[in-house]
């Protein structure tokens, strides 16, 4: 944080790679937190370095965790290291996203379907199927893009999108272009992105590092605001619509997202703009009922406080809440659409993924 | 910003104050733009000094403003400089508090009422005057204090508050007290302040920096969150009355105050919670017909930008945001209380100030 720094528009640089270099196996991140300042990579060797990068952020959303915690299990293997206690390490990392878990578990199972074949057949059974985890995740990304920009078409209809975002939601969170990002990247490839309003995203600065970072380099017309400002975009009429990501969504289609995604919800509402959560059915976890049931990361108040409280003071530093199903929109996912938000309605689109 | 500070707990001190040294006459500022780091005076010996700390917020708050509007004339005529030249440059510092203008325009007349008797004379006058409008705020805020806790009391009866503020409203931004954070203040010496809940207030943090030193000063038990915060607080029933200053009051109640106000506004709304406005009826001003003749200051792009987004990045940043009356479940001020909000009712009040 401090300087700015000027960005090339050019492609995304992957968030995270598999690399075989001759010393063995590694997981390569670019490191989130230094971003827009310096693009720097950080190579993992093993899963403590990744667990550690999770939770400093270094790596960071709801998809890209699913591919992370896959590649964990991966290199856990492809190392000989303890694959179970790898595992669980890693689905412990953070709580909130099931997609880490859901990631972890998938490669797992395949290792010890594939143990009885030997440790180097187990090993590659399980690369394998982090990879296919991180292109389905592409695929998905593509087909929610898709859906996004004609759901959004249909609720507000016009073209000439203001669209309002919070936190970070692009390549950086994804096997592809990721998931509320991806669907304003296609409505500005489209010709109809009039201003991306991007919250800067307190207390982290996922937008207005991050987001901005990513439409700099995409070209889209964007402005940083602070998180308190979005009300007034409102009462002027410059908004279209909402679009946000998720962490995890329960059966009932509450949808625990980054901190301040709530008061965009009420806002949409009061104001009549439509509000649209754009995630993968990997993110939707039916084993949690509702809202209530999803466990809400605290994260350390000095996130908070570092920018001048006074020494003691406290902070309240919820990393994520809870919207609920009825100021939802619409929920999109690579499945399909639903709108209005129902658990019937999201068991169908989601199930198989999700039971 | 940057590093955190201890903060003895002890009273708060003077904001502002006019001194005679041997040189000539000045006012000290506290600035506020330091704290709670330090606590460093800025001395003003021209207009043109104290218009540079209105406008860099060294000085700031709606009813602190009147004050060194006032002393500002009474500067400029006791050190012989053109008078009506230092009141148009005084007047113009900042355009959305309207008690500057008036704090401005109640020395000026004083001045020019006072000429006749001769330069001297028009001085002590205006500096009389300057006292004067200094000692009225002390007591409107004493006065303000007692009646908003008497609301409170009648509006979420029970006691043991948990109160959320926003910004800065404390013995920094007046005379005496303060406004909003007065009324907490008097809520907490009377043993029912469970909890401040301190909205950072980006960009400029008077919350995080200046709520929370007056709160540490007075030992208050406070908590800082990020604006963006405020939702999941109401969702997990903790808040029981928000407490807000105020900027400007338009005829109809509607009320200008720090960006980031409306928001909670609607989310007390959504949740039933009282959203109280305290602020003297100099704030009032009833030639302000509605909300959508109110100017709302824009402020320079890099107070939001400078936290590490790409060189380049545009930045929405208004200072101020409006709440309709309607939002709005009581106004205090230190003649009286209207609830429900209406224009009669608030002419009827603040009047004879503000007409």
């Amino acid at each position: 944080m401090g300087d700015q720094f000027s960005i090339p528009a050019t492609d995304a640089i992957p968030a995270l790679r598999w690399e075989e270099p001759p010393e063995g196996p590694v997981l390569v991140l670019l490191d989130q937190t230094r971003l827009p300042a310096e693009e720097v990579e950080l190579v993992c060797t093993d899963v403590q370095a990744l667990v550690r990068a999770i939770r400093d952020l270094a790596v960071r959303g709801a998809p890209l965790l699913g591919i992370a915690g896959a590649y964990g299990v991966a290199l856990a293997a492809a190392r000989g290291y303890d694959v179970d206690e790898a595992a669980d390490l890693l689905a412990a990392a953070r709580p909130t996203a099931v997609n880490l878990a859901y990631g972890v578990r998938r490669a797992v199972d395949v290792y010890r379907a594939a143990l009885p074949e030997g440790l180097d057949a187990a090993a590659a059974a399980v690369l394998a199927e982090a990879r296919a985890v991180h292109a389905e995740d592409a695929a998905a990304s593509a087909s929610m893009a898709r859906r996004g920009a004609e759901v959004l078409a249909e609720l507000a209809p016009g073209g000439g999108y203001r669209i309002l975002t919070h936190c970070n939601t692009g390549a950086l969170v994804s096997g592809g272009e990721g998931t509320a990002l991806a669907v304003v990247l296609a409505v500005h490839r489209a010709g109809e992105l009039r201003r991306l309003w991007v919250d800067e995203t307190r207390p982290l600065l996922q937008g207005a590092r991050l987001t901005a970072y990513e439409a700099a380099r995409t070209g889209m017309p964007y402005t940083v605001l602070t998180d308190n400002a979005a009300g007034s975009l409102f009462t002027a009429g410059e908004v279209d619509a909402v679009l946000i990501g998720a962490d995890r969504i329960a059966a009932d289609g509450s949808t625990a997202n980054k901190i301040g995604s709530y008061p965009l919800a009420v806002l949409a509402r009061y104001h009549n703009v439509p509000f649209i959560v754009v995630a993968p059915c990997t993110t939707v976890d039916l084993a949690t009922r509702d809202g209530a049931a999803i466990e809400v990361e605290q994260r350390p108040g000095h996130e908070v406080t570092d920018l001048g409280s006074p020494l003691g003071a406290q902070a309240y530093n919820p990393a994520f809440d809870v919207t609920p199903p009825e100021l939802i929109t619409a929920i999109v996912t690579e499945r399909g659409v639903v709108s209005p938000v129902t658990a019937d309605a999201l068991r169908v689109m989601c199930g198989p993924w999700a039971e």
